[in-house]
């Protein structure tokens, strides 16, 4: 008996992924290029199209094409509404062109709910009703499955986390606000504070385990802000569990203590005993995710 | 042909009511009782049952009977966990203690998860997939309707959003954190920062019309926290409205403007244009609200 297979499909600023993923979430194929994100929405489904060739030249038993693209996009609707990192993309039915072009059912997802899909059904959130996803890279993502869905709200915009205010007023973001989380717990915010002492946060990273004071000063005040954060998520979104990807990830183990003390100063009785742990697949689960929605 | 009836109870530490409502939302009949907050938890179940043989002595086509109840309550398993406001209301299967005093279907809900589907069934928020309902009163509490469903969480316990940071390490708040957006946009904080001038908040909404500006700087400081928090709200569940009720509903229209410039200021584009409106269904909403769920 043959298994479902589905195309999942991750647009990224930089790179653009397209993946066979089968009904257990194991990646049957994949490929990868650099994203033409000068070059405009129908080159990028070009792009589309050619890896879609490569990874899956037979259909037979192809469900459909699952994509995670940036946002701002609005996923009833299948539009891209102006992704900053993607030229043109705005107000294009980005959804229905793919669609067109690869001949498969296409469904368009937030590509931090796509992950947190992923997570959730072949990663660190599997067999949960309830769990928060937070991506922390260049800036703060979320996704979230609650009540055994996922949560999507008007235009599928729900989890936008990083922009929630944790400081009237403070840090300018790159949204155009001040004093959101990412604009404090961020990959960019946390490699700006340590970039008079240590050229990246790996570095950072490998000197804390040795005691070096100034890196584990420097860990633990982006644990603190990673910690404020996520006790907000687990009043708004009582998860089972918050599971931590992106590029933070890499630092989990040296984060999580300092998470973990501020988790249990803000969060009140309830909420102190839900864990948080990292994500398990990595790069490539907006990818299973996306194919995940259409198996 | 008879319509179905539910019964809604509504347990609040100063007062407890109950309401037999029609199918349409219709309070057919209603009493009201100062709740034995110190009697243990027997007393008041035994209130209730007093309650509801007044307001429904003949039970034909009762479907069930909904439970408001302030929190901290696991509602998946119909447990009150240590609910401050009630003496003995510690790990107390309280769903199942007035199950068998009633002897009819009971359903447990957070109060302010119940007043969200009052509004949203028959109140401000009808025929909404997405909406966020806020009550601002002694605390401030919330609950989530996303993509046409209660939004529960683990424990139901999802929607406590006056515990949200919004500023690391502020003000003191009753959880016993710092910070929380509870602790400056209440109404217990408003009342705290107009009294040097203003007996109490109803007086500080009546002088703020005839343009005294002391009023009108205190509203405009309240409506300004109450924006912040709301769009920390706008992103984090992407409602298509936002309901305000509670003691602080009184002042909308002064407040309405302050939270909009502070809305626009902080919310990214494509949240901009979700309206913020008062609740309609006023201090009946979570007696409507719980018996619409056992409808």
């Amino acid at each position: 008996m043959s298994k479902a297979r589905a195309i999942g499909i991750d647009i990224g600023g930089t790179s653009l992924r397209a993946a066979l993923v089968d009904s257990s979430g194991h990646i049957l194929a994949r490929e990868e290029t650099a994203t033409l994100a000068q070059a405009g929405p129908q080159a990028v489904v070009q792009q589309i199209a050619d890896l879609v060739a490569k990874i899956a030249p037979d259909r037979t038993g192809i469900t459909g094409a699952g994509i995670s693209s940036p946002g701002p996009i609005d996923t009833e609707r299948g539009l891209a509404l102006g992704v900053p990192t993607l030229a043109g993309w705005s107000d294009i039915p980005i959804a229905s062109m793919i669609q067109t072009a690869l001949n498969l059912p296409v469904r368009l997802e937030n590509d931090a709910i796509a992950a947190a899909i992923g997570e959730w059904k072949f990663g660190a959130g599997q067999g949960l009703s309830h769990l928060v996803y937070v991506t922390i890279s260049t800036g703060i993502g979320g996704g979230v499955i609650a009540d055994g869905k996922v949560l999507r709200g008007r235009m599928g915009m729900a989890g936008h986390i990083g922009h929630m205010t944790i400081e009237r007023d403070g840090a300018p973001c790159a949204c155009g606000n001040r004093g959101c989380w990412e604009a404090y717990a961020s990959g960019t915010a946390f490699a700006r504070r340590i970039s008079p002492h240590f050229p990246n946060p790996k570095s950072a990273f490998a000197a804390a385990p040795s005691g070096d004071p100034r890196a584990l000063q420097l860990v633990t005040e982006q644990a603190d802000w990673l910690g404020i954060g996520i006790a907000n998520l687990l009043h708004l979104f009582s998860p089972q569990t918050v599971i931590l990807g992106g590029g933070i990830a890499n630092g989990f183990p040296l984060l999580l203590p300092g998470i973990t003390h501020r988790v249990q100063a803000n969060a009140m009785p309830a909420f102190r005993d839900v864990p948080i742990v990292p994500a398990a697949l990595g790069e490539n689960a907006g990818l299973i995710g996306a194919a995940a929605m259409v198996m």
